[in-house]
């Protein structure tokens, strides 16, 4: 069975096309600078990458676009074949803890959620109507990034502000990246071979986010209300105390939407370093004794040990500490940095294990207290499963 | 030789009056309501205490009226008695790392932090003045909250923000409270017998922070930019994403100094509870089962116990974990679900020791992995101790 999985911006559509329950994966690629000057999509098949540009003035182009595609390479000979179309969906606030076939309650429900997330929800629903229209036989579903962290409890999703606040505008702590983090777990609970696992995630890539794991479900999370919260990351400031921002309004004469944004997009690795917000140029930088680029890997680092050690404080019993995203899956060194700042509690790194990129492995040595390991992660593929499930 | 401490607030005047260095308190009281209707005084000396009401129009009207209470209860014959006043000032921000005798350029330097403390610096600096005129003969020492904190490493108080911001504006994390801290830290130095003591401070009242201290020097802090910052406090939410601002005035209505002045003045405890922002009502909340009220209870230890476990991580061997303020030093209850929340660090409460109130104690078992203590605080004889220092 031929399932998509489909991941829509506000500019972009990412796509990838799975054999179901064999989870091979058949075609994928990306529409990119959707509505904007030179667009254009790539497709990478049978180990080969075509880029193309085109005019996509909308989803809509996008969409159509691809389902010509698929046929043109033979990945279908008629849409029919396609049985199931799985959206991420940014937020689903707190109606879905679960994937969900989407039918008109739930397209309104998106709609309805935009306030909470109005750069990512109405990017998603123009992806979910656009293929309504392209494959409307196909069975819809929706995967929430909030869904897996549905299930932390009230008293770790809830903030010490007036109670109104959370019962009528729904300010609370939602979190995000759900979808890697459920990759992950079901991933360990496979190899530890037991459902109750408790574990520490770590999604590290542009955006990055620490989840702890109780019994297999989300305890609590690095996340706050927005995507800008927690950790550092590659533009964004992850926390930061609100009373800065009338400050720096002041100070600078700059609007409170500046200063935002300028949290949202001038911050993290690239504020601090005033370098770049990639990584692996920080790494460079380091190499070369750029003081600013050594700095922000500390602050980068420094934040993730203080989020395990706050995480694992209230699991008691630990089963492992994983590695994952770009960052995560890759950066010999940044978690060489995080296992060796999480020493006091008894974690010890192989080194030779951690020389490592992009695979599954134990990188601490035998007689760690608590074992850590790269996961790489697989969000599309995630989506795929649930959507599958629910056709079966 | 007779030191004054003195504490001035926008509307208030707090004021001990040592003999030094035996550091016996002579007198102390408060002057309250300072420019508002219905203002008074109230002294305390030989275990008495007296209350008298009177026009305070401004703080020259409560230090002259103390100067002449001071000769009529016998404190002093003659104010020339009075060698040294010492002054808390809230903000120093990174000019000050220990207590300084005031002249012109500190006043100065006051004044130019007035942004940012708008509401403390310059109160504290109404007190600096009225001294000047009524006792101008007396050493005048400013001791900083800002002060001990001053020790932290850069990758502690810098925030992933453009690194400009903390060069043009001074955008970081100061912390609070350090007047405290560092009583507690000089108060543990001479217990354990050692200058290089690793601990983890806890002042928990109506404003509470954490600080750990590494080698005897303030190394890191629950605090962040604003009073506002970290822990849940009586009225102040503590940690909050600051894009909960924008939405909450986009949802309600409200300005952004409304909403600010509700996350300082209208949250923490009292926000959760409905009920009331001080702890030993909620306490009585949670007898009676007040579903609110425990929720309140729980956000407010949850995150003390987060941040402990944060804080103890990089410091490796940790000496001691310490409670002071109104609620580290009288909250029972608290202190034992901190305590328990810990477990995983090895900490074992003992019951029965922890039964006490505002006394220094030991409240964890023999084989506790780290030791807790309670440690009643008192700022006043530390600003004394300093001024005492600096006119030796």
């Amino acid at each position: 069975m031929i399932i998509l999985s489909i991941n829509a911006g506000s500019s972009s559509l990412k796509f990838t096309g799975f054999d179901m329950p064999s989870e091979k994966v058949l075609i994928s690629g990306v529409f990119e600078r959707i509505g904007i000057d030179g667009s254009f999509y790539t497709i990478k098949l049978n180990g080969e990458k075509i880029k193309k540009e085109v005019e996509l003035k909308s989803h809509e182009d996008a969409v159509r676009i691809l389902t010509e595609e698929l046929v043109n390479y033979n990945i279908v000979k008629d849409l029919s074949e396609i049985k199931g179309v799985g959206h991420r969906v940014v937020h689903g606030g707190d109606k879905y803890a679960d994937s969900i076939v989407i039918d008109k309650n739930v397209t309104d429900t998106i709609r309805e959620l935009f306030h909470l997330a109005p750069l990512h929800n109405p990017a998603n629903l123009m992806g979910i109507e656009a293929f309504q229209e392209y494959i409307p036989e196909a069975t819809a579903v929706a995967v929430f990034d909030t869904g897996f962290p549905q299930s932390m409890p009230e008293e770790n999703y809830l903030y010490a502000v007036p109670y109104e606040w959370y019962e009528k505008y729904g300010v609370r702590r939602y979190a995000f990246h759900g979808i890697s983090h459920q990759y992950i777990t079901e991933y360990m609970q496979k190899f530890l071979g037991k459902e109750n696992v408790n574990l520490i995630t770590c999604h590290l890539g542009n955006g990055s986010t620490i989840y702890s794991i109780k019994d297999g479900k989300c305890f609590d999370t690095s996340l706050s209300f927005s995507t800008n919260s927690g950790l550092v990351m590659g533009t964004r400031s992850g926390d930061i105390d609100p009373f800065v921002v009338p400050y720096v309004m002041k100070e600078s004469g700059m609007s409170m939407e500046e200063v935002l944004n300028t949290l949202n997009k001038k911050s993290g690795l690239l504020g601090v370093s005033g370098v770049s917000s990639d990584s692996r140029d920080i790494e460079d930088g380091i190499k070369e004794g750029n003081e600013r680029c050594i700095l922000a890997q500390k602050l980068f680092v420094n934040r993730i040990v203080g989020y395990i050690a706050k995480l694992c404080c209230p699991l008691k019993k630990v089963d492992a500490i994983c590695f994952a995203g770009g960052i995560g899956e890759n950066s010999i060194m940044t978690r060489k940095q995080i296992i060796e700042g999480l020493s006091s509690l008894g974690v010890e790194l192989d080194e030779e294990a951690n020389n490592v990129r992009g695979e599954f492995k134990l990188i601490t040595k035998e007689g760690s207290k608590i074992p850590c390991y790269i996961v790489p992660t697989d969000e599309e593929v995630m989506i795929a499963r649930d959507t599958y499930k629910l056709i079966d």
